[in-house]
């Protein structure tokens, strides 16, 4: 005897109703909210918006750092939008280097994919914790810290880092002070460096005031 | 002229206090509660607590399905706890399948390193949405909706999927029909399967009932 | 003597202002968010919001499952909108059955009205959870689990359900895969069920590919 | 051909450590925590946690206020802890009335069993919303507002509420004034309620201060 | 030898895409959500976004409760929008009081600038916590519990009070009663006070009814 | 005639069940959770649980920076736990500064209670968002971005923060960096700063590595 399946339509109109619910994928041409972009209509989203083809080539690493970032937040890949998931590659070179930075508003999960990675954070006690994460390992940083991932050894590496955020934030923290309009008696005045050092510094990455 | 640092012992005392918050490494042997596990006292924490080395080595291929899930939640991973993040490592011979299964309590984020993919879930309105996911590129799985990946082409392929809980929890439909003890009468009664069907599954995949 | 009550019109400027935040009845001509829709405003906003007459009357029965399942989602009821609750009504004709489905976005409590019912999940460990539930009893099913709920003994049922989302989803596993067009290779490899039967289901339940 | 599913024990032990991940009964007898009780060990775990049984019968009317509220809290139903829901059962006789109060953890949705209850609730700029509400229509109480459940008409009335938190709380307006040891010219210089009042409302409700 | 410091242009693109989402200035001209109000284009965001000078002077003192009560909630302080956050400051003249009332939304942090209050909340157990509360001293108010504040001693006070909300709301019981259009035989019913005394009470605060 | 209320004991025993769930003071010798300290027992609560004087009288500036920080986080308030709420006291000298930190979970509001505060915050577009924030003045900070306080003009201020957790954590720049074991060639190599600026400014704040 054949198993014996049958239709019901009154459960149909329930489920048409409800299926925008299962994901919003981001109207990225309306206003963001605290909880992320209003959700493009669901007649219109189609399997190409849970896909990111974006990261599949290695980024174009820069000369004086020997890496690259290449983001997947919700901005590249509208999919994310209240999932609470986004992700970005690192490419580094041999010494390449993903300067100190901070995420404000992630925890950030970092996958290699080839090659080996010192990665670390500080803490609120300042604390370091530092590891050389090889291929295949992971290396979890909560969210908020100074962190920073380096090449380790002489051949480079690439991964993938994952954020508990579909806006992660990123904040540099040799932008924030040399790249910015920060004033130079500000800096030297919350930070005790040497004004003629900012100056300097300044003066490299583009910075002004 | 040097820069001038100067000891902030005021703060210090705020900072030793405060230390404790900025993550919350598992006590696995304490009980679960709602949020996750209590916190290993700050003291025994190390680096090690943040370094997951589980997935560096592929998982044993099930030779009937062609595939290897190893996890990496909270259970395996302790420096998660908390901070809504969690990782597993898909292992795909050619032809290899992770069947139809469902996350209960996270979206999921697969970053395909080697090898095609097809993935696909099916949403609240029976919508499918499927796409061949190609080395280094991203596919998202809304929280709770049947999903599945296979391995495209002739060739195997290899993947980290990252959830946005410490605990995503996996119902695979196969087994929690065919290898509980769901009784078949019931199973029949809620799927409209055929009993003897049902019964011939169970042989096969060990359920009960 | 009389108590006395005073005017405070320096804080009815305030109470004005912040009315809305109490409750954010949705506007459903606008798009949706990942927390909801955008609120009406407070001014249009009457009695007639918070209270849903839709679950007064019996749904029509389906003769082939014998059950009706009429919802109460903010779809339906906008009132709910922010309030991370919403429901549904369950009619159960003798021998009716609300076949297996999942919620991918919220837990759900089972209240019965009248009649028994029997009600049951499975877990991620593929453990089943089944009891009956009488008139006047509750089962609470946790987030994003197959379940199903089943007519017991010889009369019908009568129910409400209550999520702990506006938008709970609602995956019905039997039209997940065979009223959709989940290609049938793909639902063989994926469920290991014989592509013969899946065809033929499909054909039943107007599914293709 | 026989549909044909085989055994993957790799992935059993995967499932068994995030069984405990789907639910967390509460284990009453350890200290709650703000996001609710510690879990009860997985192996413990029977169907009987999931149903609660204690809300089949109807409250024993109070003679005064011709009412009865009944609780399915998290400290009388431990399988909703951290499942963001509960209920209540509401009785009421002829004429009988749940005296004005607020939740101050939890929106409240109201399902009428039969009969027909008078609902409201005020809202932040003072306006009111009120509606009859008959069996099997629903009213939402937003989340800390003052509100009550009236009889309607001569008969009585049940009801079950069901709430958008395991532990909503419940605070009864006339027994947080007078029936507590709040004291008298503290409640007269912050209601403008005549002192000789207050201390004869205590006196019926047993207040001191 | 110099510090070096290089220019990352590949970041820079990165960072300007990730700068929204920081923070999500208000944008008060479109319709709230239950998140919060979309947010103000990241373009023309400005210092003066992030500052809030509407508190800095005294309230106007009502002259029969002695007390001024100014919000800094979102609808005056956009750029809380999103952040959790809000406050307002109370003024207290000699013998002023803040009426008893509750926030249906928040927990509020009081902290007193000058002078001495007494402060004080009632639970859902009806127990009563009050305290003197002098100057730079904090006091909590937990969410949804009526409370209430008076200056203590002969001479007034200012104090602050932060909430973890936005948008806290504000029910003034005597308001809620007395001020609205509550209906005389409902508000007796429900709070049981006797209609005529209802009567005079919305007669001297406008209630109708 | 008089206003008439009545016991209600049915009631009464809910509510004693339900005391607990309105707060949950920390009991601060059990282990933290991701969600906060576990609840001291309801019965051991008091008044003085909610109130907090460790910020009634000022710090102790610290020569150096002229500045002395008071925290009022969980870990000194336990009766903030689980409302998403605690404080600080900042008391600045003339030219006193809180030196560049963020705070990795929480967003802060600053209130300033006398003199003039200079605060500002970097986003991760690396605009500085700058103002002078004046007695009665309030600026908020957005979550874990880099920000600073500084006393404007020639005399001293005193300030209240408060943030939206009860832990927020805070990260001290000039501390992560020059008063941790953090190695001198990671640091150079992820800042860009020379080795030999790190050494001597770790011999001032104690750093090694």
């Amino acid at each position: 005897m054949l198993p014996i399946l049958f239709l019901i339509p009154l459960l149909l109109s329930t489920t048409s109703h409800a299926s925008n619910q299962d994901y919003c994928v981001a109207d990225l041409t309306a206003s963001d909210t605290p909880a992320g972009y209003p959700c493009k209509p669901a007649a219109n989203v189609t399997s190409s918006d849970f896909i990111y083809t974006g990261l599949s080539e290695p980024g174009k690493l820069n000369a004086l750092i020997g890496a690259a970032v290449t983001p997947a937040f919700v901005g590249q890949f509208p999919g994310v939008n209240g999932l609470s998931l986004s992700a970005a590659r690192l490419d580094l070179g041999s010494g390449g280097v993903v300067p100190l930075h901070s995420h404000p508003g992630a925890s950030e999960l970092l996958i290699v994919k080839s090659g080996h990675i010192t990665a670390g954070f500080v803490d609120s006690a300042n604390s370091v914790y530092i590891a050389t994460v090889k291929t295949g390992e992971l290396f979890v940083f909560p969210q908020g810290l100074l962190h920073f991932q380096v090449a380790a050894g002489k051949k480079g590496a690439v991964a993938f880092v994952v954020f508990s955020s579909t806006s992660p934030g990123l904040q540099i923290l040799d932008f924030a002070l040399f790249a910015s309009n920060f004033s130079t008696p500000l800096i030297a005045k919350t930070t005790f460096l040497d004004p003629a050092l900012i100056k300097k510094l300044k003066g490299v990455l583009g910075g002004s005031g």
